[in-house]
């Protein structure tokens, strides 16, 4: 029996998240159930993150053993996208050691998040950015964002009823970047992030930019350690786990 | 009664076509029905161009005739909107000659049709571009599209069943865009053009971007004037309506 470790990219408009769950759709489901279909067999997968509701992929990372040995790569990657819905696509496979497991092993994981703020509605980026049709001054973004990087007791950041006990977390790499007119991307490298967390650094580095807070005021709400101080979560849609790196 | 011209997009995803149809949905359908919402009186729309099921507009133009005369284009726009569902969205309003039909008065429509060349399927391009893994040589493509500029019987790379009698048109501008790796944008602009004609070219020049076909093989199936030499129809969901202009 091979381990098999897969990256595959999602569309979380249609889904109840990741993670499965009895009776409502979602990747983890819909993975598993074409793997059952091809291997006639239940087989258990383990991702390297739990993406929330309405959270898109480019690149997640799943592993899961192969009751059939004698297949390629290849054929894995094609008999998977074969059974797997329209919103959900396999781009890699590969043969990893016995004891690979996505969430443990993985090194960085690369957040992107897309921020609209162009006046009027993009049809084409609706669900996969957020709308926020107001002037948002990217080079205070920056300064803010400054203050996230490093090792931080995030908890401010965090969503109400995480239940991690431990809420320090290291931001590795935290970039504003232009895209294009009216486009920022957001993106953030780290080990490891609590639930919500990128979605609140996002919103509270937002409130930074329409100009409403000034960057410090980030530094004293990651020293508070008070969520209720924090600017709140930035919609689900603009989200993607972008890549995840062992 | 002011008559008013409304430019909008549309994602034709979830829309049986543009034109109203009885039980099915519609986008000249959901326009006429937030209209009807606001004013309460049945309002008839004219629009620059039916799309077929599955295409999308950035910037499709439409006419009505306004009953209420105090309302601005602004509280036009905000009220339409706030009526429409999440896939048509109003750009722009503005208040126009009595009468203004955009069907007639336009002087060019400018379409783009957008192929994703890549190996790897893009999530979340795949509702808005033809996925085609091939290599396509844009040069080749080029060359072809010059037998397609200016006044010709477009006839060979029409839908079957169109009832149009004349089917003669020209084309002013047709250029292959390399827009980034693996992504390429077919524009093309002319007054008018005949049912499925653009899905058509676009077909016909993929088919020389492959190398199967000489880009004089063009030039052929444009003078042959038989339907059935022609390499038939790109799918619609690559293509957009992206401007009317008058």
């Amino acid at each position: 029996m091979k381990r098999i470790a897969i990256e595959f990219s999602y569309d979380g408009t249609n889904f109840f998240g990741y993670q499965s769950q009895t009776n409502v759709r979602t990747v983890q489901g819909e993975l598993e159930k074409a793997l059952e279909r091809i291997f006639k067999t239940q087989i258990r997968t383990y991702a390297a993150g739990r993406t929330d509701t309405g959270v898109h992929a480019n690149g997640q990372v799943a592993s899961f053993d192969c009751p059939i040995d004698r297949l390629t790569e290849t054929d894995i990657r094609n008999a998977i996208n074969a059974n797997l819905p329209d919103d959900i696509y396999i781009r890699n496979v590969w043969i990893t050691s016995e004891d690979f497991n996505p969430r443990y092993d993985a090194k960085k994981r690369i957040y992107h998040y897309f921020v609209n703020k162009s006046k009027s509605k993009d049809m084409f980026l609706r669900k996969y950015s957020w709308w926020f049709p107001y002037e948002l001054d990217a080079d205070r973004m920056r300064k803010g964002a400054t203050f996230f990087v490093g090792e931080h007791d995030f908890v401010s950041f965090s969503k109400k009823g995480d239940d991690d006990a431990k809420t320090i977390r290291t931001i590795n790499g935290l970039r504003i970047i232009e895209m294009r007119k009216d486009l920022i991307l957001i993106r953030v490298e780290g080990l490891s992030f609590l639930r919500g967390m990128v979605r609140s650094i996002v919103a509270n580095l937002v409130r930074v930019g329409t100009g409403l807070w000034d960057p410090l005021t980030l530094e004293e709400v990651l020293e508070s350690k008070d969520r209720s101080r924090s600017a709140g979560l930035a919609p689900a849609h603009g989200l993607f786990l972008y890549r995840v790196l062992f």
